[in-house]
């Protein structure tokens, strides 16, 4: 190495090029500060249609909701600094209208001065987002029905909520439904929540989010599942909204936040191609069918990392990189975007869910081949006061234990794991690779065996057949099984899965002959240490025994969910 | 996938296999557990010479700042449960004295009985740990002189830190000699710290434990460099510590803390072969020069992961991990340990320093090429509420760009970016691939382009030439370069690098003609973005700038460190 010789600089290249952005929040803005640091003297316009470029648009709730209290805070990328620092030619307030791709051209519309003008691209980014999805119903347009995309909708929103408001409906119980819900409840407004699915925030499993259904209905929220508005009438105080089952509910406004489609308007006009779903299709570069024109962020479609087949996932981190693969792919650079894995994370009150990966429904309606493991695990060392239980739910392939997913949910340390494991998904890891992480233990931050770790041992243990393991959710059907609970009789008491024969595990070793070799034994404890010890022991002494994945905690996600079968209850 | 078969039961084996265990904290305990879930039939016995088997190592310090109250919580496998829940034969109190190989034998003492007896085996697993080293200085076996191993160190500690004490000297600031300083801190001690080195937490690079180290000081605690004890006198109140540069410290007692050693002596007895370094030598199932004796833990010489070098790293997560290994590979499983990351952690009041991988000094030592970045990213978004600046240092081979080594510090979200690398480390990516890394995001957990992300980005522009940089300790020695510090003129008269020239990056295009082309320009900013900037911007224009890599900031942590050379200040 020899850092003290100077790489020969780039020099300028002789002909300067014309860069259009359409879009400057996310994907775009990072295009346009990439192209920027590529080239110095090339010519980067953004037209931004709203009257700020990169804003945050993640934060909007957390401003509706008093949470960050100054509007300016948004403004991450203040126009000054893009134009001055960048040197980038921002333009909010405009809005491309048509792109002629055999011109090269785009037609524009200055919003304030209302002209229209043409602009000449040499390479074209698409940056233009997604629309959120506005149920054809009924009352949608009326101005009581609000939306929140961009800091115009997070302002009418922010009046509403300071405005005196008691309550508010929202409809649709996504990242946005969830965020802004736990925000109006920070105003003091009360909220119900109508969300057509049978669970909240549908890229998790049911059993898996249930912590945070648990914890909005704790802080007052309703939240009505099977549930969605087919009506609003605008009322003397305010509206009345007529829901599925015909449940009437006044409130002072309504938030619909059903969902987004990609933003393919200016793309269809011009002949790109687009998928079935909506999204703009691109390749590993982001070119769209037009060469010369690049897509990316929440309006393309893309590759499902793990399974390789295409999809539409809203994101702001994968926003950034494409936008910054697209710049580097106009300036000669072989970046390629590896597909999104859908890592995803989100706070209501004090608890956190995160995922990453293919969720077990995914991979169900995929067709794919996988086993799961279901943990416990505190977030740091148990003696350590501040300690705290999350789940940890962890899907891989059953034959080379590759992960192919995990989902968690807690109070603290919950996204840091799933981080870990997004990261060795990337590698291509399997599960022993997870008992060989070696992470950061103090007894503050985490555990010797982390729950990394923990879920590393337990899946290699199933992959190698050394626990066999039962999920509530996949009972044999006709299945002539015995519940053992091997909890103590306190535990027992205190609640139990129907039918289960409580012995506990310190005199399992005694009470052998009340068990029988000839039927499959389903064993249990409190989150599946013991019911693993005991499987082992029972399995050791000829019986067929299977252990309850993450336990009795496990069985009460899953009732909560209401995803018991039928013949167990 | 059939989850419904049961897999074949394994049956108990014929012949019950006889395991012994020396010592029953972190790696001895892991063995128990797992060789007894393995076989549920064998006869395991655990001698501990302590009072307790199990115990929190890693909270004493804790304990005696009174952070953890109950003394109980720091059992954390009560021996009631090890013996009825695992069957284990775990006998406190008891210390083997000596190992007969030949016969498969050792020699017991029973502390208590006072009496001595032999013990057959078939498999010894050793985890006998790390024994404090103490200095051989007059004085150091008074009473009042104070170390910190097992639950018996920590009563003596407790009691002293509870008794009315007004002042404590601790010699040694390694991991135990600061937790243990906060913790005195606690307990309204004023607290010394003698370190024999030219930083506290010597595993970390002097300019990234700064932080640390003034943090300590912000709390009142005297941490004097450079410095250590020569001699220890009792005085009527306490004692009085002579220091090595003549200062006469006096106390109520003192902590040595200033490392450990491999307890070997058992093993150097048995003949079992040893490192130069004392550490007992293992192969990758932790089988010692006897195939049936095997060792783990602290005691053990391991392999670093990265250099594939010997070496000698005591942290538990990995004590742990060997002592199942230990067990599988009794049982016939082929688990290999895949040697040592040094990933650690430590908090000292509201910092945190965390690592993992090579060091630029072990870099240095080991003469292996490295590239390093710096960067000051904020653990979350910097427009929600409670965000915070760490550092981050990024160490990687400059020819391929494969990751070997990371540390960061600062108040938040600091060991989660680690976990992250050391997960990478572990699967051998680049930093192209941590560019792509997709990690939890929402504002209130991290950032759209993570921190991770983020020194993924600039090392990956640095490696393919896009990003010369140039850092303070590496200045090329007769250098007739000229610093340009881009930051405003506000952020300039502040403080800045001595004789640099200020050209705010916004004003930069118009003020070339001030600039030599004949010489480098070492180019800065305050985190060394707009430093980016500024020096792509010059070199495509024929200049020859490099970027201070993390900028002012990482200046500062360099010149707080006293690491800036001579020529420069």
């Amino acid at each position: 190495m020899n850092r003290i010789e100077l790489s020969q600089p780039t020099r300028a290249e002789g002909s300067k090029m014309k860069i259009v952005i359409v879009g400057c929040v996310a994907g775009g803005a990072s295009a346009a500060a990439r192209a920027r640091r590529l080239d110095a003297s090339a010519e980067i316009i953004a037209f931004e249609k709203g009257e700020h470029p990169s804003f945050a648009n993640c934060g909007l709730p957390y401003y509706v909701g008093g949470v960050i209290e100054a509007r300016k805070k948004l403004l991450v990328a203040p126009i000054d600094m893009l134009r001055q620092r960048h040197r980038l030619d921002v333009r909010p307030g405009h809005e491309v209208t048509s792109i002629d791709t055999a011109n090269k051209t785009v037609r524009v519309r200055d919003l304030e001065q209302n002209r229209e003008f043409t602009e000449h691209y040499d390479k074209l980014i698409l940056s233009p987002g997604a629309t959120p999805i506005r149920p054809d119903i009924p009352g949608i347009n009326s101005p009581r029905v609000l939306s929140l995309r961009d800091l115009a909708d997070a302002d009418r929103m922010h009046a509403a909520a300071t405005a005196d408001a008691k309550r508010a409906v929202i409809v649709g119980a996504g990242f946005i439904g969830v965020e802004v819900a736990e925000n109006l409840v920070h105003r003091g407004i009360h909220v119900t929540v109508l969300q057509q699915d049978a669970q909240i925030l549908s890229p998790w499993d049911p059993e898996m989010i249930t912590p945070v259904d648990d914890g909005m209905r704790d802080k007052g929220i309703e939240v009505l599942l099977n549930e969605t508005a087919i009506a609003i009438q605008e009322t003397d105080a305010g509206v009345s909204v007529e829901t599925r089952s015909g449940r009437q509910i006044n409130a002072d406004f309504v938030v619909a936040c059903i969902g987004v489609s990609p933003d393919n308007r200016l793309a269809v006009k011009a002949g790109l191609r687009c998928a079935e779903r909506g999204g703009i299709q691109v390749n590993a570069h982001m070119q769209t069918s037009d060469p010369d024109v690049y897509a990316v962020g929440d309006a393309v479609e893309v590759v499902d990392f793990i399974s390789n087949s295409p999809t539409q996932i809203p994101l702001a981190g994968p926003a950034n990189r494409q936008g910054r693969i697209a710049a580097d792919h106009i300036f000669g650079r072989a970046s390629r975007y590896r597909g999104t894995q859908g890592t995803a994370v989100v706070g209501v009150f004090d608890t956190t869910a995160a995922m990453t990966g293919l969720s077990e429904k995914s991979l169900r309606r995929l067709g794919r081949p996988y086993e799961k493991i279901y943990l416990h695990p505190m977030n740091h060392a148990g003696y350590y006061p501040g300690a705290q239980q999350m789940t940890l739910k962890l899907l891989f392939a059953p034959d080379d234990g590759r992960i192919l997913g995990a989902q968690a949910v807690g109070k603290g340390g919950v996204e840091k794991r799933i981080d870990v494991i997004a990261t060795a998904i990337q590698a291509g890891m399997t599960v022993e690779d997870l008992e060989e992480a070696e992470l950061c233990y103090a007894p503050q931050y985490g555990h010797a065996k982390d729950a990394v770790n923990m879920a590393g041992f337990i899946a290699s243990n199933v992959l190698r057949g050394d626990h066999p393991i039962v999920h509530v959710n996949e009972i044999p059907a006709p299945s002539d099984h015995a519940w053992i609970d091997v909890r103590t009789v306190k535990e027992f008491e205190a609640g139990h899965i129907p039918h289960a024969t409580n012995i506990p595990i310190e005199g399992l070793p005694e009470r052998l002959q009340e068990l029988s070799r000839d039927r499959p034994l389903f064993v249990y404890c409190r989150v599946g240490q013991r019911g693993y010890m005991a499987t082992r022991f029972l399995n050791q002494h000829g019986f067929q025994a299977r252990n309850l994945s993450g336990g009795y905690l496990t069985y009460r996600l899953f009732e909560k969910a209401r995803e018991i079968p039928k013949p167990l209850i």
